[in-house]
């Protein structure tokens, strides 16, 4: 199916929908107050940016200017040696379909609205961008990770081109900046282009909120069916587009600190029974504040990476020595977090009003867990070998912006927080999350879990206002994490030490395959997409596959 | 009082000494074998590196390569502009006294011992380092922290040159290794000689074992007293030297990861009592693993920075809600760190027996504490906003090799420990400590606690092979600390939690001031030693003076 924007959907689906409740000329969402999904989230940026220099603007002329060669002049050399070299099915189809009027299905770029010989002026005005009244010009599958509503950064690198460089995931392909670096050259973003150039995204996650916002504005209007810097330089786009099967995608930042939070009531509670009962589940502690504790950051790792089954000491029998071997309760984690964009100097906290401004974007993530290692060192200091042989982040960093039209209302919160941690506008996103184990005897996947983002009591803004209350600083590519997913119904259970509630029963993956803890050779696969009209803003995966413990 | 090495120190006051049993002509020490410092530390070494290729040797042929001026230049040209623009006292005594054959005092470059007309291979075969043959040149203070035993690396800039570089403190000076980067040109440095030329020691720290024992033999070498580098090269010395009052000082490496043990008995004990009683004081792990926790790189800050009294969340009401503002119990914890040489991969354990190839040095450090953020904090997952608003570091790196003559037999470990953290190589410190309190009313500081490291239980080869046992990475750069180190007797308890027993007593710091924790304005200065044969190989200074919290 194609998927320009909510507004064709509707049309296309002939759903009834009325009108934006912004008067911007799209379909609205009674989720959303009545408006679409864009006035929505500009509304909410409106909101967290009151007091705030207006929306950053990036003037369409400027990207005008970089055109270099006309639409007629790029037709007449569509036959070039430099888009008969290229490789990507994509990218030929879009040239082959450039003359026609219907949409380009499956993660191509669509220049079905355009007919390069009639006057733009003179088209029916549909398929405009609010924000940008841009025409636009993406269509992916309908069910696809990574749309043009989405825009997640990553780090990836080829075959032919080593060097790790910054991209945009659209559809199937990445947009690589460091190739477009200099379209970027709107106030924000313009005496700083050499942050796209850079092997992490740390550089331009430092740049702050304004440049965030400058940047995906940029990449909407880039991306828009009648904007002819990209879709008309063959030569460009062949440079800048790459396809992701073709890629290799690395940790998207150097992160300085990984900080692990506790912050699902349900998980917290959960093991809190198991360990101390029902009356004494949670300690006094976590109704009053976001409990949290220092990761390790060497281990945490992208997608893909194999984890090693950990040895360690443990103490299986407690009237026995501690023992040395494999960790027989190696469990998974099903978490999110979130990189810190802007950081604040030591000693000055960031309050929880401003926190919004210091997040950049949000990434799936699996904590890893050895859960006999971890029970017998953990007190009195937390845990530290029983989490840090692995941590797995998915590749592609969704931007907080992306995820703004999936805002929820916050938990109501009793007792209700000291001041420094209360805020007033939502910051809970409605984000669906899934686990699924694969053994290795096993044909498919079976789906163990089934979360969501929002069953999470402590907010993002809430646990960067207190990590920094105290002075602590944060950087430019740390990493905070939520803690466990665990929503109120058994099949949302977030970790294996849950699911088989400490081992007492075991966990049902089909073909009479089970499991308390995880197998050497089974595949762990994290996954996670926000719903929107007709659309997705998705995660991508979160996977990685255990091996087998050293030989003692 | 003038000292070159120990022989000299022997000879000057008439000590009673044997040769050592080495053979290598100088005086022995019976605590060293009856061996002179630089041939224990030679054996302790070989012991350490049984296995492993032979001893890198700098040739000195390569380094008289680099001589430009003959000393016969330098001296005609001792009166040009180039040391007339030295500002340097030390700089212009040295050349006054180039020809005097009386020693020069208080960490000024000797050359006593050279008299430019006369060939060195008449004069008396005597003041020569048994490892390089070289005359010791090199005098220093008697008590002075930066001796020609210490050579250890820190980073540093000056006011006309803010970029920040390598450097190694002799005396009051520091040797600009950035300037003399390409004297380095043994094997394992020769072609890699830019790792001077970085902000930060990470990069050579990384180059490994082999590389931090030629540079030290390098720089031996340069320092020796017929060596002529730079000793007669006017203009490279006016370079390469900088005073040290002149210099400000960085942190010395970038840190990935900092990790904080726990591994003082003494101080496990005092706190266990506090909390738990006398029957439970120890936890049922402590025997059996150097408990450990994940610390916050990114507050890791180097002496003199101020420390800004942290606000926070505390219940010290337990039948009261929790309030909020600034921490009534700041306390110090005396500790030392080691920076990770080269690291390992994911899933690659460090065995213990290779676990000193990947330790660099050491530094002081004080992990400030606020006891009452901490106390409502860390259940279940450890110390986290009670620390991580500050750890102070001492900037100077002392290198293991530095250290390896104050070696001392491990401690009797009752349990035994589990194999992979049993070693028999002794790696056990002794290293003077001290911590002064100096409140704003205060005309002197005042001594609160005298403590040594050889109180640890757990050694630095145990840290680093229980930490990496499960496979996690450590990085070069990473840093390690001891966690509080306290001894038998209350005057060598490392924090003011013990030293006030939980605030149940005051500690006197004469003139009427008393204190139970930290009161704003207060200096705390952490400073050690090991105490040689009439030298020491010191660490300087951690400091840190406390800022009063942000106004509410």
């Amino acid at each position: 199916m194609s998927i320009l924007i909510e507004r064709d959907m509707a049309q296309e689906t002939n759903q009834t929908q009325v009108l934006c409740s912004n008067g911007c000329g799209f379909y609205g969402n009674p989720r959303n107050n009545g408006m679409c999904s864009v006035c929505y989230k500009d509304s909410l940026q409106r909101q967290n940016n009151s007091g705030r220099s207006s929306d950053p603007e990036v003037s369409c002329s400027k990207l005008a200017r970089n055109v270099q060669e006309s639409t007629t002049e790029m037709l007449l050399t569509a036959g070039s040696s430099s888009l008969e070299d290229g490789t990507s099915r994509g990218k030929r189809k879009l040239d082959e379909t450039s003359e026609t009027t219907e949409a380009v299905s499956t993660s191509e770029l669509d220049v079905s609205d355009q007919t390069s010989d009639v006057p733009e002026q003179s088209k029916p005005k549909k398929n405009r961008c609010f924000s940008c009244r841009k025409k636009v010009g993406l269509t992916v599958e309908g069910k696809s990770d990574f749309s043009y509503h989405n825009l997640p950064y990553g780090v990836f690198s080829t075959p032919d081109n080593p060097r790790r460089r910054i991209g945009v995931a659209i559809g199937d392909q990445i947009l690589d900046l460091s190739v477009i670096k200099d379209l970027f050259n709107g106030p924000a973003l313009g005496p700083h282009q050499d942050v796209f150039e850079q092997p992490t995204l740390n550089a331009f996650m430092a740049l702050g909120y304004d440049a965030w916002r400058e940047a995906r504005k940029c990449l909407q209007m880039l991306l828009a069916a009648n904007e002819s810097t990209l879709r008309d330089d063959v030569s460009l786009r062949s440079r800048a587009f790459v396809h992701q099967s073709s890629a290799v995608m690395h940790i998207p930042a150097e992160i300085g600190d990984y900080t692990d939070f506790y912050s699902s009531k349900d998980h917290a509670t959960n093991v809190g029974i198991m360990f101390r009962g029902k009356e004494n589940a949670l300690m006094p502690n976590w109704l009053r504040l976001p409990v949290g504790y220092h990761g390790r950051a060497s281990s945490v790792v992208v997608s893909g990476t194999p984890i090693r089954r950990p040895q360690g000491q443990m103490r299986p029998d407690a009237a026995q020595p501690p023992i040395f071997g494999p960790s027989k309760q190696l469990d998974i984690e099903l978490e999110m977090a979130f990189f810190v964009g802007k950081g604040n100097n030591l000693g000055e906290p960031i309050p929880v009003e401003k926190a919004h401004e210091h997040i950049f974007g949000m990434v799936l993530m699996n904590d890893w867990s050895a859960r006999d290692i971890q029970a017998w060192e953990y007190v009195p200091l937390g845990p530290f070998l029983g989490k840090n042989f692995g941590t797995t982040i998915s590749p592609w960093v969704v931007p907080m912006e992306a995820l703004m039209p999936f805002v929820e209302p916050n938990p109501v919160q009793d007792p209700v927080p000291l001041p420094y941690l209360c805020h007033d506008d939502p910051y809970m996103f409605n984000i669906n999350l899934f686990v699924t184990v694969k053994g290795e005897e096993m044909k498919e996947a079976a789906t163990i879990c089934k979360s969501n983002f929002k069953y999470m009591y402590w907010s993002m803004k809430q646990q960067l206002a207190h990590h920094t209350v105290n002075g602590c600083n944060v950087r430019a590519g740390d990493l905070l994490a939520s803690g466990t997913i665990s929503g109120p119904d058994p099949e949302s259970f977030g970790s294996m030490l849950e699911l088989s509630w400490r081992g007492s029963k075991t966990i049902d993956l089909g073909n009479g395959e089970t499991r308390t803890f995880l197998k050497d050779g089974d595949e762990v696969t994290l996954s996670g997409y926000c719903e929107g009209s007709g659309y997705r803003v998705g995660f991508g995966l979160c996977e990685g596959k255990i091996l087998p413990a050293l030989q003692q």
